[in-house]
């Protein structure tokens, strides 16, 4: 059963026939392999054209940036894994991917949202940092959490987005959205009253927006840039195991409180 | 509880503090980020050093190679699970990696293990040609598969191997694997009665051996590649679903046919 | 590091000994092992306490309801996944899980979700008819979708949900959700002028709220039912194969159409 | 591209029209909803026909004995999934199901087919004590584990295994598969000079063996109970979340250690 309206049956991405196969239009093996790197490939597969040079060296920066922070939750989850599966490593892996949700990498997604409509404005005519003190004090009292702002290691700064914001001004990419980042920033320390870290989420974004990424991007770089680094961990786990060791530690501290739920 | 005997509790991965992020010894901010490409961090990530610039240019090749090939079967499961699904990314990207088994991208890792042993005969003394004849022999009589051979499109060559191992031979990598994976490729011709296959697989297990890539990086390459290429079928999904259209095709294909098993 | 703030570090579900198991207080080998049924265990494992009689039968007779439906798209999934690597079992089985979601086995959720704000009315006095009408012709004006309603094959009617509500009525357990399931049933024919299959979804959501089950319950049910119903697929797959086949011919059906996107 | 040979395109499992449903040639609401319960429905959908009530009995035992034991690695995992997003409760329930790998649930499987080859050997004439010590001996003098033997927590005795095979000889259903997992364990006590524990996957797999259940069903059994365990984990993660401290507590045990790999 169609489950759904059926759309047309068709894909750009990919035909093969014997001797060739071609991706968005270019042959692979004649055209990309070994004249193309492998990010100018990714950037053609999820944006389906190469990049300008200066997309493709900010998507390595952007890339880098966030595919690496020890062990998180995800990187224990995806050795946990592969410790009780040795024989899957696609498994293990995956079991990392999963962990890649809205409360750990989606932030890049939501911080976009925000500079997007932030943006809207901005081109209707309202001054950037009017935008920003209102988005800062409207979040701030309605009592929510502004995305891409906040890290429970970085702070008052976090060094990737200081990284990625110095590239950006010094190739000469900073427009609109990494103004609008800088000055949110800036209004969040006041509306908060204390430093908020702008953290990595929101420089990808920034970055991201004022490079003219396809909108798909921004979930894609988190989730492939997360990927070599969770194939690292499992290497590493390979050779030298704490999979179980870390979940035995985890265990221990916690405490076994028979709770009689009337109704959970 | 301590699953299996507890090892070292030590990682060598990655360490943080407030203001910097240490990668295998290197800075990501300063030393990574604008400096080298996502090939080179995914490279130092499984490796545990950065690639000779050779090493660079042909994981670049290999990430490539393998990176797309239209609507596989876990392109399809993958784009299935994002039609069911459309808030979880990750979800589906997971579950398009959870088909990178043994049967369609495992078989560089079985490649590589034959290509190994024959090594070490020739290393041991024996001839090149006399090893692959044996090797094709002995499997084509025992009724087995000989690793990285075959392919259901690609006859009588691979366009991707092909492509591998020229750049390898013009750029005067190709060494003992290569030559191996040759050999055994004519010898096998001449056991089966007919062309067969070098698919990719081989290749990319021929190269990596001669570049002295480590043995975890050649289950590594079809993953990370695979990523890239899921990314981007998902982007299309968003766009263009095809997933349950895909789905009522396949179901349509099948019969219901009451079976009585007896015991199942 | 700590992610967020760091709640109460205790679980109630398990704590075991050499010599003994204890699941919610109970003895998992003297209580539960040849007393309880797997359905009152998952009662338990989700609620935290033992089911009531009426909710185990109703909770086998929802979980049945769910539990199959021929060759949908995660089943699908499932099987290219086992095809791909048959040496785990699992990651076939989580391939198809990843695909139970809000568009196919989420649904019950979002009707529950409609269940409960139409019954807070109700509570507040309103006329169940007049909340009923209320919500079928606000959602219809709206252009939206009616939670609950639908299906690509069983019209005008679901017999599951037929079913389920024939067995809570003759059983005395439909109360006011039920009730109001009924009530939006018969307006939201009147809402699109034609008749429109209350799915099986808005049967487990009405029976599991009239029975006092945990809200939790809502979306275990159909995760569970569902993986009962892979793993037979996946015992079929491995014994009579068609992953592969599903696969070429959905391939097939779906042709290659180079477009060039401008910025995708 | 059809990868493989292509078999019959044909499944015994379900079909359905707009008016019903039918699932291996019952009506699923007539015959099984309100008849039957979930358990029931397992084994009909994994072995293809309805169990007997004895069956029945043992797989809501054997699901039951290893549904649960508190905060294994692979619920962990689950936890910190669902932490990290918490809108994909299919996806946290996936990670821990990937966690069911060889090393931990998989080992019925392996005890099954240690079982099944000494049961040939009886079969042929050899004594059930011999074809026992034999075992044991060779597997000690070689080095190796014997499958279905050691517990980190349970020992001497495994209270799931007690159990289950009193249960089986109460009840009249140990046979030549129960008698050989205690002859076993006689003897490897023996061997290895100290008391080993007969866990629970031998127990699962001597009276699966001689209940003459599928062979499909002793890795599918781990994988529905243990889904049945994560689910109420999940459960609990939603009200009382523990997934980030776990993984807090998990990384402080860890040290960095800052290696210079020579070739990972």
């Amino acid at each position: 059963m169609m489950i759904g309206k059926a759309g047309a049956a068709r894909t750009s991405i990919c035909t093969a026939d014997a001797a060739s196969i071609t991706v968005r239009g270019h042959d692979l093996c004649d055209d990309l392999m070994g004249h193309r790197s492998f990010t100018d490939f990714f950037f053609l597969s999820v944006a389906g054209h190469l990049p300008t040079e200066q997309q493709r060296f900010f998507l390595d920066v952007l890339l880098i940036s966030i595919a690496e922070h020890g062990l998180t939750p995800n990187a224990q989850a995806a050795r946990m894994t592969y410790a009780a599966g040795p024989d899957s490593l696609q498994g293990a892996l995956a079991a990392g991917i999963l962990g890649c949700g809205t409360v750990i990498l989606g932030a890049a997604e939501l911080a976009g949202g925000l500079l997007v409509k932030a943006k809207a404005r901005v081109d209707a005519g309202e001054d950037i940092d009017a935008v920003a003190r209102d988005i800062a004090m409207t979040t701030r009292q309605a009592g929510g959490k502004l995305a891409g702002f906040g890290h429970p290691l970085h702070r008052p700064k976090d060094p990737r987005t200081e990284r990625i914001m110095t590239l950006a001004r010094d190739q000469g990419v900073s427009a609109t959205h990494c103004a609008l980042a800088s000055a949110i920033s800036t209004a969040a320390d006041t509306a908060w009253g204390k430093p908020l870290t702008m953290n990595v989420s929101m420089g990808i974004a920034a970055v991201l927006l004022d490079l003219d990424f396809p909108a798909s991007m921004i979930k894609a770089i988190p989730l492939l840039a997360r990927t070599a680094g969770l194939l690292g961990h499992l290497a590493e786990e390979q050779r030298y195991p704490i999979g179980f060791l870390m979940a035995a530690k985890a265990e221990e501290a916690i405490t076994y409180f028979p709770e009689q739920e009337a109704g959970a």
